[in-house]
């Protein structure tokens, strides 16, 4: 009963998040019944990251075991035929044999997200869905810094969703970089894992340090309160990238 | 009676081109409306290129009069309002006072364009409508030095429309790189003008000498053919961005 590994990549406006749904769409589903399409089989498809609602990824990693033991890029194609006809925008960008103690969300040891910024006066044309649309401008050496003090070790309470099922709060931020390019400004967030809503939270608030609201000292004050009301805002989803999983 | 410039953003997906269109959605139709809903007054606009269905830009050039003199801000703003209002994909980056003889069309002095080829084997799922899927690999050494051929002054007829209605098939092609980023090939061209689909359908003869059916000899025999049956493919129009336009 062979597993396997596949890298997908999706456009999150379309659908309720990566989770199955009984009544509404989502990446997860859409990859289940793509599968069952192909060979028959039912499946229940495990993920690195469940994403929120309109998030998107173009590294997502998930597996799932199938009875049958097919050539991986059969598997890859035929997948992507499915989902084709199925109008989904999702694609699997590779697939292969994994371990059989493989698992996509447990074995992972670093998520990198990227969150995209449009940071002018004119709303969003060709970037609508894909990034937020934050019209004052953004000081990017103040987000830099305020972005310095998140770092580390530490109790992110302030930064999670009051719905996170996390058991601990306590989560070690290992990359959170402001990188502007013209008009856009992207923040690169890394770690083992993230609360729910973490990221977007901590962006929401690097947003107020660029637009000079806060000062960094804000930002880590806000930290230590290890209280969400002190959170900044929440960034919305739609800016949102899960760009790669690292195992081993 | 002031003349405005714009400088405006689109995605082409929705549309039937840049041109207004009697029935059908249009970027140029969509502005005019903006304007007739924000001052009152029924323009014209002129764009510096008619894009065909489907190709986006981030920098085409349209201008217009009013009676009235607005603040140039007022004006980017009350479109893009409107424009938001609509529903429609497109937006103002910026409005300026032009002089009287500024003719977005006439005046302009350099057209470039980019396109964006998405090669690799799985389909595009965040970039479907935004970029041309090519499975097969492409050498995009190949592409360079078949581009190289096509530079400089010539009669463009192999990549030339039969609709076009320039008066004249010679035409000057400045620049034509060929770039590769991981899996996307991107090919700048940049010209005074261009002939009728010139770029989509010099992005497709490329494509079959990336792809190997093609040398660049074959590119420079199709070229001197002067014969619209010699042209290879024409690209899709999802690929095609027109980016910038210089004046002066």
């Amino acid at each position: 009963m062979p597993r396997y590994r596949i890298d997908i990549e999706y456009d999150g406006g379309p659908y309720a998040g990566w989770q199955r749904q009984a009544d509404q769409p989502s990446v997860q589903g859409a990859i289940e019944a793509a599968i069952a399409s192909f060979c028959g089989e039912t499946v229940t498809l495990k993920g690195a990251g469940r994403t929120d609602a309109g998030v998107h990824a173009r590294g997502q990693v998930a597996h799932f075991d199938l009875d049958r033991d097919w050539p991986v890029d059969t598997v890859r194609d035929a997948i992507n035929a499915r989902l084709k006809m199925s109008g989904d925008r999702v694609a699997v960008l590779r697939a292969a044999i994994a371990a059989a103690d493989f698992d996509a969300r447990f074995s992972a040891t670093a998520r990198h997200y990227r969150y995209r910024i449009l940071n002018r006066r004119a709303p969003a044309a060709l970037e609508r869905g894909r990034a937020w649309h934050v019209p004052r401008p953004l000081d990017e050496a103040v987000m830099r810094e305020a972005a310095t003090r998140l770092l580390g070790r530490h109790d992110f309470t302030t930064f999670r969703s009051v719905q996170c099922q996390a058991a601990s709060p306590v989560k070690t931020l290992d990359r959170l970089d402001v990188v502007r390019d013209g008009d856009t400004v992207e923040v690169f967030a890394s770690a083992r894992s993230f609360l729910h809503n973490q990221v977007r939270s901590m962006v929401g608030t690097l947003k107020h340090a660029g637009e000079g609201a806060w000062t960094a000292d804000d930002v880590e004050a806000a930290l230590k309160a290890a209280d969400r009301a002190a959170c900044g805002t929440v960034a919305p989803p739609e800016g949102l990238y899960l760009e790669r999983v690292d195992y081993g």
